[in-house]
């Protein structure tokens, strides 16, 4: 590893985990660390709870279809159900630049309660920090999130098995390419927004209606669904196919990423979802997803394989097949 | 309130107070953030729990005493018992400055593992970001924690009434002073180091022996004790009367105070704490305290009485008395 901190050690790819695995493991080393999902599961008082965190670091802080206060609240509401819970409490921590407008922390903090209601949370304790001017870029938001485990469900890449379908929730790439306009000022149709949004209740009524039928819950964030889909692979020892031509981008987005260069398979969403179900399922799971506001597009975009153990492959639109590794390098920093 | 973040919003004196009531309690008003404690009290899955959060901006990295790892451990414990909880879990959330030194974030976290073995809680789950440089200054660490409420504890400012004794649980003002001469690169006798340290044991041990005859329990962190008895005094409508004499001051750091022009009841302590107790129960919580090592030096410093509501009084070494403000301005940024 290089001894100094690259910003690819914060892409969710290749480097963080290089990172997390050789210097926070070892160091933390646990049995709820270990499992390496979005958040931890725990036992407190005889309850069964996940509890997870993250830091928002996006830049800028607002953009369209969101801001840094709904993404640090949808960001943490999302890690949570992932892990098969309903999100109930929210810690929030400010790290504040000298100088930053004071009614800009205000349509910030009321963006969060806004999203904190829609996901069912509330925001209990917090912490604010301010530094000088310089020492921050203007505003940073970690939020950590309790919930509480559903009764039934055991969600864990450990359950994931050759047969199941996988699912994504809907178009992929909306979150990276909004940032990326507002970033550089690129004009895209109104319909390319960030994706930014509160996953709770999809996954309750997807985990209410099968509780054991899910083996996995992924959001992909950072990375996007490549470098989710080989964490899974990886941590179950499965091959992972993937239909190229039933993964949905909107066409706006594809055209931004052929013109940057950009793969969408390696951007970063925000609201989207993947599912691993047990096929006798798996009509089920679709049709509550399709009747879901934040599932309308949900579709069947691949099938886990016993073989190649531990890699991701993608049927191309042209008919060929290519091996998907983990996002190397940034593509896009403080995408959030 | 001025339309700009200032740096004394995040002193955790008077514009602290003046932020969060102003700006985030009416956007998140809930129950458990009204109650305005070290942290939350919250229910979940029949359990009752403490969840709170700090981020740590603390310059430099390392001092005399600890580092940003041992006092983030550290102080979100103290915020957990506090609350009169068994602190459990830990988050780790890290924003890191590209080009910052791997093997630092290496010491970094194994201080983080020797501070939580110490506090008997685990880091479950994390974060890490990374931004470019000039984004943050080296590096920022975001801890929140769960913890289990103590069966038949109650400790809250409601609690708070005529009669009761303050405890202080040794001297005051060696973190701030610590940090301050590696600032500024003072030579200090070797008994002054930071006092960064878990007080859950401590807690623990006060609380199972007197569940119901301790009121309020608060870490004196930022803004000093001065400004934590200002809150206690405010919340809970009561007069505070201190013994300025009773209260312990090293010489080394009284002496950089007042070569300074610091006032250490304004100083921020990372290892002690203020118990609020009723008197009947002083002398057993004063012999537990005495007798562990982070309460060799505890002593009743003052005690609380029906006037001047919300106000603190110090009776001075020369007999004198005068009331004591929260901390207004800020004495010392980043200082945890």
């Amino acid at each position: 590893m290089s001894e100094r901190i690259q910003l690819a050690h914060g892409s969710g790819g290749k480097l963080s985990h290089d990172l997390v695995r050789e210097v926070m493991l070892p160091a933390f080393a646990n049995a709820a660390l270990a499992e390496m999902h979005d958040g931890a599961k725990v036992t407190a008082g005889g309850a069964r709870l996940a509890f997870t965190t993250d830091s928002y670091v996006v830049k800028p802080l607002f953009f369209a279809g969101g801001d840094i206060g709904k993404l640090a609240v949808c960001g943490t509401v999302n890690d949570l159900a992932m892990t098969g819970a309903v999100p109930l409490y929210l810690s929030a921590g400010f790290i504040i630049e000298e100088g930053f407008a004071i009614d800009d922390l205000r349509r910030i903090v009321v963006s969060m309660r806004r999203a904190a209601d829609e996901a069912g949370v509330a925001i209990v304790t917090g912490d604010t920090k301010v530094v000088e001017k310089g020492a921050v870029d203007g505003l940073y938001i970690n939020t950590a999130g309790v919930g509480v485990l559903l009764d039934g469900v055991d969600i864990s890449p450990r359950r994931v098995r050759p047969g199941q379908d996988i699912i994504l929730s809907g178009p992929i790439g909306d979150h990276a390419i909004a940032i990326m306009s507002e970033r550089h000022g690129l004009t895209l149709p109104a319909s390319v927004t960030s994706d930014c949004a509160p996953l709770a209740g999809l996954v309750k009524a997807i985990l209410t209606a099968v509780p054991d039928g899910v083996a996995v819950l992924r959001d992909p964030t950072r990375g996007g669904i490549a470098t989710t889909l080989n964490e899974i692979a990886s941590q179950a020892q499965v091959g992972i196919f993937l239909d190229e031509t039933a993964i949905p981008v909107r066409p706006a987005v594809q055209a931004v990423c052929e013109i940057l260069g950009f793969d969408p398979l390696y951007l970063a969403n925000e609201g989207k979802m993947l599912v691993f179900v047990e096929q006798v399922f798996t009509e089920q799971v679709l049709n509550i997803m399709n009747a879901h506001p934040y599932g309308r597009e949900a579709r069947v975009i691949g099938r886990v394989t016993a073989q190649p153990a531990g890699q991701v492959g993608l049927r191309t639109a042209i008919g060929g097949m290519r091996l998907l590794d983990m996002l190397v390098g940034d593509q896009l920093p403080r995408i959030c």
